[in-house]
């Protein structure tokens, strides 16, 4: 392809909307054009990279002995009230009437869909195990569309699912998947880190997340550097410190002037933050929630949203605090009118300081379960850099990354709600047990850019650049270079390289900058001096010395460049 | 692949919705799903097929030049305004608000963020020209979907856009995409016909539509068989007989009682019906429109609705006919408070008889534009099998028809609301000069179905069949059978040959049934029989006698009988 034709100009300036580095690369080097909030096009740079990843997913994917497929983005309402997901997914969810006033939706994944395909399809053990994917455009109403194509509204994604008689053949199946995604980001040039995740509104039991790590992301892990463990913070377990065993005293009163944070209280009564009793407050579903937890740990609302059952979450107002009869800044779970989620980290202390429901007072002593009772103790604390591995009592260490990947063990929460059954070797009907597995194809793109530019511009995989060549000609005006550069053009075409040729007339500065900007993998020169001298400059975008090849040898010395041809 | 582990059951039962064979030949297959009307899951073997002609599709376009990109489904409502076909469009237009209220479609085609984006990319004529291409998901909201893959809501196409300096041009990209599509429906197997066209709701002077022959089809087409004329009903000229020449007479008024349609009135006056002048009374805009053609002639209202500017047209109810002083059954263009859009045949007649506007009576010896004037008078009579060629005086046959392809020369309707402009080489701004071209890749392979199928079910071209080979074991709990029929299946998939291998244990004629239906263009039996005399069986969907093969020449053989391996 000559640049002179190709569609999508590179900007001079920085785009002012973009604050990570890929967003403004990929506006720059004219990949990408945006629409609507969330919503790009993809020029056809990018359309071709965007190609590429998913003829590397479509090959593990098939590898894996998975079945294409492709299901259709409008969905009748129905099919999400039955899995109960409309309500769940919200407006997260676009909605559309059609023109007979029929309810339906752009749909966000397919778990219902297909769902209710495998049931019309399986009638038998032996149709069982079934992977079936498709890489489609799915639609995401994102409240806070953000970071080019990290967070969209409307993206490509590989959606995968599994279908087997029981649990021990969802286990086969996500391990193949977890090997294959594995394939699929090493092929695609990009570092991950595959974490414990939490399932989300997907649902099921267990999830793993593939981050990318990039200090852009969207998302924060935990590792231990002895053991390995590694989790999404949302998820992360680790290990609560015990605190020194004391005898329990006696609860007492204790004033504590204007006192209303953790860290007032913790240096008016000159105590630690873990002799203390963090209270936050929250509605779900119309009803207050205390979330107690020590306090040197913060609440972790997704584990909260969890021990609620998958409750919609949001702080409690201060009217709606009054109203239960708490006191803000001093809020007490004895005789409260809630919920009250306590953290685990309760029980490893004891004479905490807390709440006690009256303005300039807390209480001294408490003792959990002693003096307070509370409906769920579970582990709902927030995971921080530094804190020890649960696992094996290693140091945890904090890192942001990009998910590009999560996959799920759903168990048989779709395939009882539409009655996707089939009779065993007893005859007996038993639900199928499903596992679901997704990639955002954009958004790996991003991801592979957000690991490798560097000030001057993107440095793409071998295997997913849009060309593998860059081929610059400097004063193409000139007869002699034009000729040059025009045969080196056609030996890389029939050597079948992937070659974008800049045969525009302009400065030395913009084509090197642009070269640079979209980061093709391999530069040649072609200009006045390299031709006295009957050669060709290569050099590849990740950097080291240029080298001068015979101009006869270039073509064949770029294929021995490359990895993937 | 083998059968037992494809997703996708073929039918025993003729499934009652489907009326049309390719419609109830992909449901019996298991080649397609249906979850609402007018949408429709792919299913693995239907989805290999359509990749197969997306590639044929790209690989063409790429060939003319063309650039693939991707551009949203999402777009804001705004842009569809300013084009004006939010309006045209209306119902057919699927429409969504985004939970900012902020009023969305769902693009049914790309003109208008298209044009958007190369004005954004066009900065001179040396820019120019582009053919940008995508293969997309669509979405219409059709009123009246059918036919299962032939009239849907969504469904996915090759919708190309291309960008020039001027007319001639626009005239070089249009036949360049002329010649694609003919190479791509020969590639595809499919036999089509280019016929002139009506533009609709996507604008533009001059469209071809590509035409797969086949009685099913919703298209109706006129034939020239001299000189090769080929349209499209709605839009298809035709040669109107003269009348013999007569004086004009005076007008004068005769009674017919009870009479009030052509048929009677030239009975009960004995007289031919190219004598009268027949009215049609339509409202568009709100506006009474008054059609008048000679009475041998029907309105086509295609070209009706064309000559009043696009409008969109509906038929006058009794009571808006009698408001606008007119009489049904005998209505006059004489005095008629209504727009009078004449079709050019009244001027190749005289004394013609016509409405009164009394009930009970006619005007006799009406003269055109004598008696009464028009607002239009243009072509607006429907062409009818046998009818005359304009061009060359011979006769035209209708045929009935799939539409699977429109290419349009847009001109600069769309860059001109877009302000899609270049400076030329004067450095005067000029709106860039489009063209629009649309295949629907679904529609595709149902007409190809539809043109080849027997009563035994599907025969699929070779070049996108989802395999090319049907290898069938009877007898498979044999273990000779299956050794030496997993012994072919190996031999087949290393030489490179798409197989689906029917490894089930299901009776003889549901095995070949099976075959039969699916439609692969081989099919390759392995038996006791021929086990015993280590031979294979290989016949041809198309027909034929069978071939028997030496075992271990089996594989060579298939791929000397296939075109494309």
């Amino acid at each position: 392809m000559r640049v002179s034709n190709l569609f999508g100009k590179t900007l001079r300036d920085e785009p002012a909307e973009a604050e990570i580095a890929s967003h403004r690369l990929m506006l720059r080097a004219g990949l990408i054009s945006q629409v609507a909030s969330g919503v790009y096009s993809y020029l056809p740079l990018a359309w071709r990279s965007l190609r590429k990843i998913e003829q590397i997913i479509r090959e593990e994917m098939d590898a894996a002995g998975a079945q294409e497929l492709r299901l259709p983005v409008l969905q009748p309402l129905e099919i999400w009230e039955t899995s109960g997901r409309s309500e769940v997914l919200g407006r997260d969810m676009f909605r559309v009437q059609d023109r007979r006033e029929r309810p339906m939706v752009m749909a966000p994944t397919h778990e219902e869909v297909l769902t209710s395909h495998v049931k019309a399809n399986v009638n038998s053990y032996r149709d069982l195990p079934l992977i079936l994917y498709q890489i489609q455009t799915k639609f995401r109403d994102e409240p806070r569309p953000r970071g080019g194509l990290i967070r969209v509204r409307e993206f490509d994604m590989k959606d995968a699912y599994s279908f087997d008689a029981d649990d021990e053949g969802l286990d086969q199946s996500y391990q193949a998947m977890m090997r294959a995604y594995g394939r699929i980001y090493e092929r695609c040039g990009l570092s991950t880190i595959m974490v414990e995740a939490d399932s989300g509104a997907i649902g099921g039991k267990h999830s793993h997340e593939f981050i990318a790590p990039a200090s852009a992301g969207e998302d924060t892990i935990v590792l231990c550097d002895s053991c390995g463990y590694a989790a999404n913070v949302e998820r992360a377990a680790f290990a609560k410190t015990a605190t020194p065993p004391e005898e329990p005293l006696p609860l007492e009163e204790v004033a504590t002037p204007g006192v209303k944070t953790i860290e007032r209280l913790a240096s008016y009564l000159d105590i630690p933050a873990w002799k203390t009793i963090k209270a936050v407050l929250y509605v779900a579903d119309g009803k207050m929630v205390f979330a107690a937890v020590r306090g040197d740990l913060e609440v972790n609302e997704v584990k909260l949203k969890n021990a609620l059952g998958g409750a919609q979450l949001r702080f409690a107002a201060p009217q709606e605090v009054a109203a239960a009869g708490l006191t803000v800044g001093s809020a007490s779970p004895i005789g409260a009118d809630a919920a009250i989620i306590a953290d685990d980290s309760l029980r490893l202390g004891s004479n905490f300081v807390m709440g006690s429901n009256k303005d300039g007072f807390h209480l001294r002593n408490a003792n959990f379960p002693r003096d307070f009772d509370a409906d769920v103790v579970t582990d709902i604390a927030l995971v921080q850099d530094g804190y020890g591995c649960r696992v094996c009592g290693g140091v945890l260490s904090a890192r942001r990354g990009i998910e590009v990947g999560h996959i799920f063990k759903l168990g048989t929460r779709y395939s009882e709600a539409f009655d996707c059954t089939f009779p065993d070797h007893a005859d007996a009907l038993r639900p199928v047990v499903m596992g679901c597995y997704g990639i955002g194809v954009g958004r790996l793109l991003a991801a592979a850019v957000e690991q490798t530019n560097d000030e001057a511009g993107m440095v793409l995989p071998e295997s997913i650049a849009p060309y593998k060549v860059w081929l610059t000609a400097l004063n193409v005006e000139r007869e002699d270079v034009a000729g040059a550069a025009d045969a080196l053009y056609g030996d890389l075409v029939d050597a079948g390289v992937e070659v974008l040729y800049d045969d525009r007339e302009e400065s030395v500065g913009v084509k090197f900058n642009d070269a640079d900007l979209l980061g093709l993998p391999i530069r040649l020169v072609v200009s006045p001096r390299n031709i006295k001298r009957d050669v060709v400059e290569a050099r590849r975008r990740t950097g080291g010395e240029a080298t001068l090849v015979p101009s006869g040898e270039a073509a064949e010395y770029v294929r021995s460049l490359l990895s993937v041809r």
